[in-house]
């Protein structure tokens, strides 16, 4: 199997495709671009993922209308408005399709298009409008940067990740954007995430392979338990690499889902570390469980309790919390097998074994749990399947944040 | 059916029990007491309700034992320290019934043991030892509040209730104190609750009240989605108001469900509102359900949103959050049919109609919104089904607490 080499560019790494991003006034801050688009030379093969919320943003029902035949060649996405619980959100953002065939001309039934921002609130589109012409005139093919800034919420960094493989001989490239921050627990879908590539993939292997990966990448993190009526994830892949085209799962096919799990998984840690106020990223790997989906169960679990997010703002190595949350957890475990360590950039420390606490150094916890970013290390011990979730800590911020988010 | 009176006394206000509590130990501060006991006058019939959670406090595992004969005379609680994941825990637990034994002449497998605290650290037994003379010195007929205080964690306010109703003509009393806080999300069962009643009724008859009490009261209650290892309710019913003895569910059966409820439901509001770092007691009012369980997923949902929560605090009319976490509670409803409303003391105010928003006034809004008590109102309009949840408000101190508990 290929190489999978990290490089920049994000939505830009893959051959034939242009970003942009603009302020058009959505947002009243001047200095926050708040319009994203992103196009593809070519017709592309699409595949998306939505959230399992039953409150679905008006984007979503438009853009898997628009991607059915399995081809899409642009992405227009609002940060700002999320809209959703809108009487006229699909209308709405119909237009916004309608914008992108008059400015950049792409058919409207060709376009994926989302919103994130604040619910209930209707999205006026007078700002898309006037801004079409500055964010067309924008596109460029190094211009990812505009795209992932103008996507952000709450996010305090941009989430921009790529990586280049060969397919037969053909040099392909991968690479995508997110934002993340709050209202994040994906269920079988994730927050906004947007990957380009150049590889030749048919639509239905390209949805494959993204219905499997969000199972083992964004579906693993959680900031705050609240799974968002807006989460999409979707790939265009407009094959301008020319490699043979994947349409069975060969080779190329797992060489294609390993490229496209190294760019969500770090997108995934983007995420997950810079979750709203968060000033840690929390990584939990469970060893030793029964089966995959016990672990999955216990990792998400640890990473999604409360008490143990604010232990680790505090730096605290209370291990009775990550105890607490795996015996609710609903996974099948025998909690007097349960080992449990912590460890970072400082080292490693062992603080439960076999279910009950062991003499350890307070003074060389705190100092491995004062990293910024964290591992959860637990072993099950009772049978031979792992898995990992992403998350953030419980801080001061992430009240302050969504004590007054709207106003 | 009986009226049911609201009067004090907690554990107290049934004939013939005693309570004292006391500082031994266990905590440093001096001025907190840490060692509660209860005791009837007469054995008792006994039921309990115990965590879901794998991880199970050793003394709920011997109190489990205690009782399987349906009946106890004493219950010993020590705050400070949760005898949960240590290898000697069981052991202990024992040792505190045998010191009732001597210290109060009961014995030991008549006892209802429990520990609240920290999880992890060895429960050392000799402070108990030490305080078990002046604990039982001070027990008295009108002590309710002293085992109240001893038992209180993260606490701020001690929690109990207590009601007077007559069963054919007699009067009975039935009173509780409880411990909330944090790691407060019962699953089958809940935080400490101890409660006594003087009603005559039978060890089946009294289980089958409680499990049944805790599906709309105890179990509707979340601080923070951490559902401990250590949650218990148990009741001792010692017949001295020498009712009829209840041995089926007769009028006199639904009389005293009935003033269960009122105590069990109080404590329940006082646990949410005294949640950890908690300004607010949040009460979610499901109506128009299909199904009770439908009610009570949706309702349990919105008070668990950290994102609600976090809005809670902030005083935020954020009504987007509320159909959020409706939509992915997996509920079965229709979130075109859905209507929100936030009411307290100074009034109410509506904010969506049919899963969209309406016009409303924000200052209007931020005047209810600031009051201590908020009502978060419902109406799924789908059928004919309700359920009401409570919680608090997400805030920096819940953080502060949580981020150095141990230390």
């Amino acid at each position: 199997m290929s190489e999978i080499k990290e490089i920049t560019g994000g939505v830009c790494a893959a051959q034939g495709f242009r970003a942009s991003g603009v302020h058009c006034g959505i947002r009243k801050n001047k200095s926050k671009k708040d319009l994203a688009l992103i196009i593809s030379d070519t017709r592309a093969a699409a595949a998306a993922v939505y959230t399992q919320n039953l409150v679905k943003g008006a984007p979503l029902l438009v853009t898997k209308q628009n991607i059915a035949d399995g081809y899409a060649s642009a992405i227009i996405c609002n940060s700002g408005n999320a809209n959703t619980c809108n009487a006229n959100g699909v209308e709405i953002a119909e237009d916004m399709c309608k914008l992108v065939q008059q400015s950049a001309g792409i058919a409207a039934d060709d376009v994926v298009v989302a919103s994130t921002g604040v619910i209930g609130q209707p999205l006026n589109i007078t700002p898309i409008e006037d801004g079409m012409e500055s964010l067309v005139a924008g596109l460029a093919y190094d211009n990812s940067d505009a795209a992932a800034e103008a996507i952000m919420t709450t996010d305090t960094v941009k989430k921009s990740a790529a990586v280049e493989f060969t397919l037969g001989g053909k040099t392909c490239r991968l690479g995508g954007i997110a934002k993340g921050s709050g209202m994040i627990h994906p269920n079988m879908a994730t927050m906004l995430v947007f990957v380009t590539t150049d590889a030749d993939i048919s639509p239905e292997m390209l949805q494959k392979a993204l219905r499997n990966d969000i199972l083992t990448s964004f579906n693993m993190v959680s900031v705050d338990g609240d799974t968002s009526t807006n989460d999409m994830v979707s790939v265009l892949a407009n094959g301008q690499a020319g490699n043979a085209a994947i349409t069975t799962e060969n080779e190329d096919y797992d060489t294609f889902c390993k490229a496209l799990h190294t760019v969500t998984v770090k997108l995934c840690r983007m995420i997950a570390g810079d979750g709203e106020g968060a000033t840690k990223l929390l990584t939990c790997k469970v060893n030793g469980a029964k089966t995959e989906k016990d672990a999955k169960i216990a990792a998400k679990s640890v990473i999604c309790s409360s008490l143990l997010k604010a232990a680790m703002f505090g730096a605290d190595a209370n291990w009775g919390r990550v105890l607490c949350a795996l015996g609710y957890s609903g996974a099948d475990l025998d909690v007097r097998k349960v080992d449990v360590s912590f460890a970072s950039a400082k080292g490693r420390i062992d603080v439960c074994k076999n279910g009950a606490g062991i003499a350890f150094s307070e003074e060389i916890a705190k100092e491995i749990l004062l990293e910024q970013e964290i591992e959860i290390l637990i072993g099950l011990n009772d049978g031979a399947n792992s898995a990992e979730a992403w998350g953030c800590d419980l801080t001061y911020d992430y009240v302050k944040i969504n004590g007054d988010y709207r106003t």
